[in-house]
């Protein structure tokens, strides 16, 4: 059945965003290594974050929370309160740093929406992907914009169904995350390509046991290998 | 224009919400009283969550986040790090707190699904209006559910579009905020009904120089006067 809509991920897909949350936990592992060395400090934060991913979903704001939990938790309570202005300021930053587009972009979906119906497909803080995607200058390249909470099988059949019933065997997913964006969409018997970004958060690191062709989805080193594989597939 | 579409608002108009933050609010004060009376707290941390609202958006995170900055700001920095471990604590209790409903609302529910399309549209955190809406076991009575960013005019013109292209004569809503669920709604032609909550966020709260009935829009003292007045409204 031929592909008839085109989903992309955002964070990581079309923007850059992993390298500003990276940016910042280097910062924040210099702020506390006078109580807890960089290593057991990433530890310490990925554990506080998952921990609190359930309360708190996605986003900037939770990842603040959670550094300054994880700066009071390995000082003891003794870190000082201008240190956690500190990382409240680095979080202020990272939620107005200007959305900085990954290479090609704008082009490979001019070249998709000559043939495809285009969705932009993110997760997270619903006010800060609003901002970004406004600034991306991209939103008039997508048919639907669906922002979720989670990005699950069931999310996906829902977006689906509101993109009017497409079957699953029409809807090709794009991102960089396997967890988020490979992996649901398969189980769904959708098509899936993964687009790996040069960092990815420990949350939404996965190992596969079998090599990426077998798991029914396809690798790209780059976005801009996109077109030529859609063009790939509907001649097959 | 016979009215075929019913918007509700959640947040102090389906369940309690005002007073979960007020008491915090009041915890909070009292938190910092060593360095800021509590009329001063208020107001520092109303100007605080108002500075912050165009990067953090609606909801509970930039709340504690606020809380802190002002508990900083109020001690010259010299508060104790548990304090502000105390203050997320808070805010964990917030968003995990169980939803109230407001007395009489399932039977609200019931009584207009028979007569109108019901539509849920609220703004705030993504992830903890959805998780207050599956909780609040109601999500089966409505057609649709819209969580928004903002609540503006042009916000309401793109529900009623996707609602199907509702004319907005054709658009009731219902809500406890008049800056957010009655003005923009008056503002593009449709209907609304202010049905106050007993605590008002000062952020929404609005100085009108006319008396409601002058303002296009009518008030109710509870919801439950909801279904007499579409009645009378669908009679009219």
């Amino acid at each position: 059945m031929a592909i008839t809509l085109v989903g992309l991920d955002a964070d990581d897909t079309l923007w850059h965003s992993e390298s500003h949350f990276a940016l910042t936990e280097d910062r924040f592992q210099a702020l506390v290594k006078p109580w807890s060395d960089p290593s057991e400090t990433a530890e310490r934060l990925l554990s506080r974050e998952r921990a609190n991913l359930e309360l708190f979903g996605y986003g900037v704001k939770g990842f603040i929370l959670s550094m300054i939990e994880t700066a009071i938790e390995v000082s003891e309570a003794t870190i000082p309160p201008a240190a956690i202005e500190q990382i409240i300021g680095w979080g202020k930053e990272m939620m107005a740093h200007p959305v900085e587009l990954i290479d090609g972009v704008p082009d490979v979906l001019d070249a998709l929406g000559d043939d495809y119906r285009l969705v932009l497909i993110t997760k997270g803080d619903l006010f800060h992907q609003e901002s970004k995607i406004a600034e991306s200058g991209l939103a008039d390249r997508f048919d639907r914009v669906e922002i979720l909470s989670e990005k699950s099988p069931s999310h996906y059949r829902e977006v689906l169904s509101r993109c009017g019933d497409v079957p699953p065997q029409q809807f090709l997913m794009v991102g960089n995350s396997l967890r988020s964006d490979v992996l649901p969409v398969v189980a769904i018997g959708a098509n899936a390509v993964h687009v790996p970004y040069n960092i990815t958060w420990g949350h939404e690191q996965v190992q596969l046991e079998d090599p990426p062709f077998d798991n029914g989805y396809r690798q790209l080193t780059s976005i801009t290998e996109l077109v030529p594989l859609l063009d790939q597939l509907s001649a097959a």
